[in-house]
């Protein structure tokens, strides 16, 4: 569904002046389940920012990470002390917004630059490189939307319908099917679900991505991809990644117990997935392509 | 503290004969707050997995992430669709556990194979290289815990000391402090809490480490690094990532409102952090090293 706008985060914090410039946005969403009604939604943006570090004029290294925008000088400077590229606040030069003239306005809301001393550029340049789990691969939402169509992927068409009261109720079913979790409070499960509303597989993980891609992976193994007709459910926020996850499998609704992010709902309107955030206690929050979950004529 | 033994996880599930092996692990740990007493707790097991992508014998991309173990081989064919390396099922020719006689048998369980067809080698081999985010550098738990020491860092010595009711109450103080999260319920917050149980940062993002790396990066930026006699906390649980960061920084006490994973309690153990997990409604459980949470007579 569209968004209605963007809004600034909140009051500035008075220690330090912290202020989250578009942490947020409103979008037209349905509630269901006890007390259905349409309603105007607030989403946490979710917007990839590419790290540029540079020594001398020459960027030595560069990442790319999904994060909510706002402190992302703060965000840079954090996490090349976290990984030991700087090891003193003294060989962290500067943090700069992005001046790349080759950008759009957009694009540059997106890129941030680090210049660093000789040995911190040293230690950026042997960074171990590993192929990242995340798809965290363009520079601005949109174009990491573009590039999976470019990948080949297509919109999800299927005669899934499943009614809202059993959407609702996924997750807490998901919780009841959980081993690990009763005892460590701390693994997140992803579920496949059938049309008839039966969860056939579960799998968990301390990682909610790690979890999706078990489940989805043991389906690739018994052969049963694409997951026509299936719902995929978990136990934790909807991301980007996680409806990339699904559109790649195939699967055209998936149910969350948390909230939603801004990309995964426009990822999710691009590629024809229904995405439900919000399922506890009986009710739900549809944030697109609403007619995979059938409301009763008593509930609306 | 010490490991008291694992477990496998429950029962198998009856549709696949799902199962995972060591998921969870026991530990003593120190509940505090209302009804302080010494027990056993359950953690979930976190360790690195390596996927190797293999094509005619040959290594062509490998990958690193933090898992909890079981279901690897679904985990690294459900990455390799997601990612689009593998575009339909035949492309995988086979996915299997390691057999690498250069790995001892505790690294053997970390590492899988994937042989692919041409297509999928072709595509593996030119995945997007990005440094990853993510500090999963070994091919086990205990390696990882080594690269740190050959990093340079060293146990955190600090003098903090705060009560057990202000430790129970920093999470939900922390959440009262949130902006973002009052009107999207989607935003992870971190907070940095000095030596009077004050939280003097906070920082917001979709992503928890993100949220860590922007609040420490604001200290970097302010000059305040390191953080000695700093606490901080965070509206998730903990992982290895989370305390490798607070170590980094120089904060020797991590409170989080839910769980704490095995790899986390086993860094937080060899650098000297405290630990505490659970903190929630009056009481939280306190992990390692806990001379800096300081328990009033009553409580006892």
């Amino acid at each position: 569904m569209a968004p209605v706008d963007e809004t600034a985060a909140g009051a500035a914090m008075p220690e330090d002046g912290y202020r989250a410039p578009t942490s947020s946005r409103r979008v037209k969403a349905r509630r269901i389940g006890d007390g259905a009604r349409d309603v105007i939604d607030t989403l946490a943006v979710e917007e990839p920012l590419e790290i540029r570090i540079e020594h001398g004029g020459r960027v030595v290294n560069r990442l790319v990470t999904m994060r909510t925008p706002g402190a992302d000088l703060d965000l840079a400077a954090g996490w090349l002390m976290s990984e030991g590229v700087v090891d003193r606040p003294g060989d962290l030069l500067v943090v700069r917004p992005c001046t790349d003239t080759t950008l759009t306005e957009e694009e540059k809301h997106n890129v941030v630059t680090a210049e660093v001393g000789a040995a911190s550029a040293a230690r950026a340049g042997s960074l171990r490189r590993t192929v990242d789990m995340s798809s965290a691969c363009g520079v601005c939402g949109s174009r990491s939307i573009r590039e999976l169509h470019e990948r080949g992927l297509t919109a999800v068409h299927d005669s899934l319908r499943l009614s809202a009261e059993t959407v609702v109720d996924l997750p807490a079913r998901l919780r009841d099917r959980q081993r690990v979790f009763e005892r460590t409070g701390g693994l997140h499960a992803a579920g496949l679900v059938d049309d008839a509303g039966t969860i056939v597989r579960i799998r968990e993980d301390v990682g909610r991505h790690n979890a999706v891609d078990k489940v989805v992976g043991a389906a690739v193994l018994a052969h049963q991809v694409p997951l026509t007709d299936h719902a995929l459910v978990v136990s934790s926020r909807a991301s980007y990644e996680i409806v990339q996850k699904a559109v790649t499998a195939g699967i055209g609704l998936v149910v969350a117990i948390s909230a939603p992010s801004s990309l995964c709902v426009d990822l999710a309107d691009a590629f024809g997935v229904t995405v439900v955030g919000f399922a506890r206690e009986g009710r739900a929050t549809v944030y697109t392509h609403p007619h995979r979950v059938v409301e009763t004529a008593v509930s609306e």
